[in-house]
């Protein structure tokens, strides 16, 4: 069943240690079919060197598990809530890339300061805060999900505008319209947490990219101006 | 036509990547053909992994397309700039390699801290200002070049030897005798960036090399008294 | 004899390079056979790209060589102790792996500041003085072995809840159930490390992580409750 | 004429790439044959991909070129230098490795923060100030050879002791018994280096290792009561 989107999920996940972002199991992808409102997503704990599509367990959005000899990244219900809250988002990752995750200990959001960064994610990356205790013994993985939501709409922030986030003392989440789209907004988060750090090291006193800088460049390739890219291809 | 200029221009796009100074699209190069007044550049968003010489564009210096199935880099218009204002350069090159775009997000031109920096480049690398929104509205990538070739101009910069600059919150555009060598300028930028951020890190304290060393490296290699390298080889 | 855990012990020291944990000669992995009480280790200074498993050297727990054409590595009397005072592991390794040892030269603990230390290693990971000179010319490995089992017992840490240490000025000792799972723990002591200082450089004012979310992390992967990864896997 | 030297040095240059010690044709090894007094090195800015165990320039101690088709590396007489001033030494390497060029940029000499440091090098590595433009002008490769091997007499350092220097501004070198000792010289100066910069980013109060530290590192693995390695392997 839905033998194409365990390979897809399949594909995304062995992305992440081919572009660096994971060590050991350190990372999950999934990808929803939003027809029957099932999706992929890796297995807990298994070496990637070891997965094959096969591996990949179909779960759907009450969290029962429709398909799978394994049990699901233990980051399911984190990605579930994602896709219950937003119908508009097909992909999610979870990594502990090494920048991110280190802006994420930190506790910052990832300030814009450049274009490299406004190419791909419209404002600060946001960083959110640490669940209570009584939030975590509640579910930890859900709640996890819900502050997530519950954090852009207090921001007011467009999830398809600024499709990542940290959270505080773990790392992130990233997502796009599929699981592909995703691992590509998970490379460039790690990129622009990397720059960002450099940049405040080279001038501690750094501002932000002005604002019309950053409404060029990402309105130069998103949105009906949009000019970057070639018609028709994605 | 120009089959042997698309060729070279496919593959010093190619040796992006591969010196690791472009993540996915995120880099263009490109080379005239002064007898022609065409130059030939990378198309717009197309994985690198994909491209084929047949692929690169070619445009004359009023902007028009003379050739090719894609749409030109977005860039192309700030290539054009260069090229119409500067004779001596034959390529141009535009990347967001990380350590050079650290430093353009930072806002600070790169001091010469040693003969790395000497041996290629004859004082600071500039970073010049963010653009007007009324600059950007008239034509950011036209606006971005002729900002460029003011730059030089006002600080009596000769680009043949300060072959590199930074545009603030955005990243390098690097140049040479062809392509090739704009490759080649783009990658010595990159590695000097990087070891002048760990410089200041080393000595918070520490002042640009002195000009007697910056002169006997620059000239050891550069001019008449050059006696690096073998006569007759590049 | 052992011919197994010799081909284990190659195959774990081979892991070292691998990760891009030890330049030239610089590490050693070891595992014990609880039954004989026998373990084998690298010899002492020999390149990696020359060691089989045959080179292996068989110690017992008095530092008798019982098998191996080639001196132990320098470390074995600290694998030895080591070995001695904690029944519960079985494999020892040490290097001098790029940011544990740079932390070991700062003479700092890592502290814990996220949940890719905490699912690992529960709490800060404790950095050890130097010898005196007393203590060194004593025995200098043998006394390394004794400080790390009295450093453990006096901060009343688990050595399997916290797999890891620094030796200050000199670099970091990891150990497991097996020699693979040393090593492993070496390749997440050096992420960990990684991580720290660059969550210092983004945030000098950074705290640990909330105690909630270390024992969230470690208890979701250890002990009666853990619920990451699959029954019966590894 | 001196196949076998022209071969080793040869080698030796070739493993500066493969350590990632040099970009383009930034570097440069030699080795002397004591017998005939004549050392091979290799010829100036020539790429490495194209070079030959027959590209090798074969010298004398006064400088002149014995056989080769090419021009010699620029650095030569800094070569030369050292091998007049310092019989015990077979080797030398040039390279503008990132980190240890980062410590001349900055202009200091690399402390002793541990053992890594410790086992190959005895004590601080010196940073040799930048010439005058007379002493440039007189010789500028040869006078920066003098300045090195009179830094160590003033200094009272055995060169095969400390293998290695920076000069102010420019990058270091480093020596050995032979080509392949020099260019391993390179190699840990290059990771001391690297790790002495992240050592003071993680504690910028921190102090040298203890003397006692470094002594029982250097001693264990340098004369007569040397007990690292193997007897007979080198």
């Amino acid at each position: 069943m839905l033998e194409e989107l365990k390979k897809r999920v399949y594909e995304a996940n062995m992305l992440l240690p081919k572009y660096g972002l994971v060590t050991f199991t350190w990372g999950n992808a999934s990808e929803i079919d939003r027809e029957t409102g099932y999706f992929a997503i890796k297995p807990s704990g298994v070496d990637y060197d070891l997965l094959t599509p096969d591996d990949m367990v179909i779960m759907d959005l009450e969290g029962n598990k429709i398909e799978g000899k394994y049990n699901p990244s233990s980051d399911t219900p984190t990605h579930l809530e994602l896709y219950k809250a937003w119908p508009e988002i097909g992909g999610v990752v979870h990594t502990h890339s090494s920048y991110a995750t280190s802006w994420a200990q930190a506790g910052r959001d990832i300030p814009c300061y450049g274009t490299t960064h406004a190419d791909y994610m419209y404002g600060d990356i946001p960083c959110f805060r640490v669940l209570t205790k009584a939030e975590m013994d509640e579910g930890y993985e859900t709640n996890t999900g819900k502050l997530i939501v519950e954090g852009f709409t207090s921001l007011d922030k467009d999830p398809m505008a600024v499709p990542a986030c940290l959270c505080k003392n773990h790392g992130p989440f990233t997502w796009g319209k599929d699981a592909h789209e995703a691992v590509h907004n998970a490379v460039v988060l790690d990129e622009v947490a990397k720059m960002a750090l450099r940049t405040e090291l080279i001038n501690p006193q750094v501002d932000r990219a002005p604002q019309n800088i950053q409404d060029k460049h990402y309105y130069r390739k998103h949105g009906a101006n949009a000019y970057y890219g070639q018609p028709g291809l994605n």
